[in-house]
């Protein structure tokens, strides 16, 4: 009773409306919020940055319930733009008004590439981040941003992102690859012919958001791509890859490879790391698993390396596409691409 | 982090295309034959209706994995006809084969209302049901099954299908409301302006397919309407309605209803019947909840009374509305209209 959604090719301003349109339901807001991981990490960073910040401009992209924009005048911004595209704006200027900084935070509504701001920042916040780091490739805007309304040396918090990969094996996919084999003993009929089946369309090329547990990480994640969000260009958004190189804790079947991301905040000590590892508490984000069509026998220390390329879906630029080129132990190179589906946001 | 999905006008063959779609993946196969109630009480009333079956012409409508055909043959029958729209029908074929039952069932694939069958049927048998009973109004073919290919006086499985309503009181949602007042606790600034919005969010007109907790439910859940599968026409289906009277079982702030359905199978000593009621086992139809825009104070005994109508949606025949005219004690009158929203089927 599940309507498969279809991928069609949408005209960019369908895709903009679904896209703003979804940050109007409440649902995500509580969620990011709710999210102590990321919400926490953003508010020390900021707080810790206030030497910087203080009595300074900030332009924050993206800004939502404006949150982040309510940390920076905690940390003695003197002013922040809040640019938030989406009718949750409106939502932001009651928060802010409940709050009494509507003198120092002015709630811009609009896509921060049309709108006009009174002068340029001398700090940019944003909390960008997708699934897979680059689903819905917000960073887009934040980069656009960077170029027009940012001073020369400006800070971005965060202005480091980073990207792994590691082997895994799921065994929720094999539980549920050997239930077929268990209906002959529950109702009588033999319905161990739907495995192969299920493995189809189990071990897809869906990009599944799912929390990895970390019993079933296989091996220390690999990096495979760094952004400098003071250098990285548009351009080289349209293909972010790297390759990796990882060695098997022990012996097991690997059936999937984990792709997580970590962003740094800049601080006067030492750096502040949002992290959202399988090795680290789950976040909203939890992390993009990509199945492999069969599984693969490993055992200590087998080599698992390959390259990951991750570019914008045809459909729709927002969409990530992950192409995996992997070799596992002697097997031969094996490729596979991956996308999150439609309603990947709705199933998850 | 979520797309809202857009409804929108549907043509016909659009309509089918994505609902015969949508079972051609394995999670919904899966689920419905792991659904211990749903495919035990299908398979148990099978077997007890032997008498019946044996020697006899079998029509399995929307066969799906061929499940119910098996059953079927397992209880005596001589032929069975399983029609099945969507490519799912190619595993039937290898499960049947599987069951040495390729002799007596014969998987057709196509609508029931296309297909031509080589002989009349005894016996009807299908799993129809949707969420709410009526969505994705398979009953519809069902009907145009009986009145083409069942004999006079033939038996159809389930033949009795029953809707009940029942006043609730979810805590999750007033959770979800309280949370806006925690976030001053943790983060030093006060979202609780976002509560007003959030429960115009959550408390929106969708039908939630959730699982009711039994401690929720207010009242003996009312029936409002009874479908006679042997006499029900699809123009009956355009309006399914009913009136209700509930009286509270204590006091409790009401803040939804709590739609259920049953169907019954004829059997030679008791019917057996298949209850989706929050006072039984969970099935994979959980229930269908209405939120109302505000909650309302019951204390022991209050009547909470009115009228439901159900009818398909006009975007899309297969999507069910649910209109709710309710008094709840001294209130007056109150109105509200429900739809399954595009992508409920995900969300589960």
């Amino acid at each position: 009773m599940s309507h498969v959604a279809k991928k069609r090719k949408l005209d960019k301003s369908r895709q903009d409306r679904l896209y703003f349109d979804s940050y109007t339901d409440v649902t995500i807001h509580e969620e990011m919020i709710a999210d102590h991981v990321r919400t926490n990490t953003y508010r020390m960073a900021i707080l810790r940055n206030s030497d910087l910040l203080r009595d300074k401009v900030v332009l924050d992209v993206g800004a939502g319930t404006g949150v982040l924009s309510m940390f920076c005048v905690q940390a003695g911004a003197r002013k922040v733009y809040a640019v938030e595209a989406c009718s949750i704006a409106e939502q932001a200027v009651n928060i802010i008004r409940q709050n009494s900084m509507e003198e120092r935070i002015e709630v811009i509504r609009g896509t921060v590439e049309t709108v006009d701001l009174p002068e340029q920042a001398d700090v940019i916040v944003s909390e960008w981040m997708g699934y897979a780091l680059l689903h819905e490739s917000m960073l887009n805007s934040v980069l656009y941003a960077r170029d027009k309304w940012l001073k020369p040396g400006g800070l971005i918090l965060p202005n480091k992102a980073e990207l792994y990969i590691s082997p895994i094996s799921d065994p929720v996919v094999e539980d549920r690859l050997h239930f077929w084999y268990t209906v002959k003993d529950q109702y009588g009929v033999d319905m161990s012919a739907m495995s192969g089946f299920a493995r189809k369309c189990i071990m897809n090329s869906d990009i599944t958001v799912n929390p990895v547990t970390v019993e079933d990480v296989l091996s220390h994640p690999a990096r495979f791509a760094e952004l400098d969000l003071n250098l990285v260009t548009v351009d080289d958004l349209k293909s972010v890859k790297g390759k990796f190189t990882c060695n098997s804790f022990g012996s097991a079947a690997v059936n999937a490879f984990c792709v997580h991301f970590t962003v740094t905040f800049p601080c006067p000590e030492k750096p502040l790391v949002l992290s959202t590892s399988p090795f680290k508490p789950e976040t909203h984000w939890k992390q993009a698993v990509l199945y492999l069509d069969a599984p693969v026998e490993v055992v200590q220390d087998t080599v698992v390396s390959g390259e990951v390329n991750m570019y914008p879906s045809e459909e729709s630029a927002r969409h990530i596409c992950i192409h995996l080129d992997y070799t596992i132990g002697e097997q031969k190179r094996q490729s596979k691409t991956f996308s999150i589906p439609d309603w990947s946001s709705e199933a998850q």
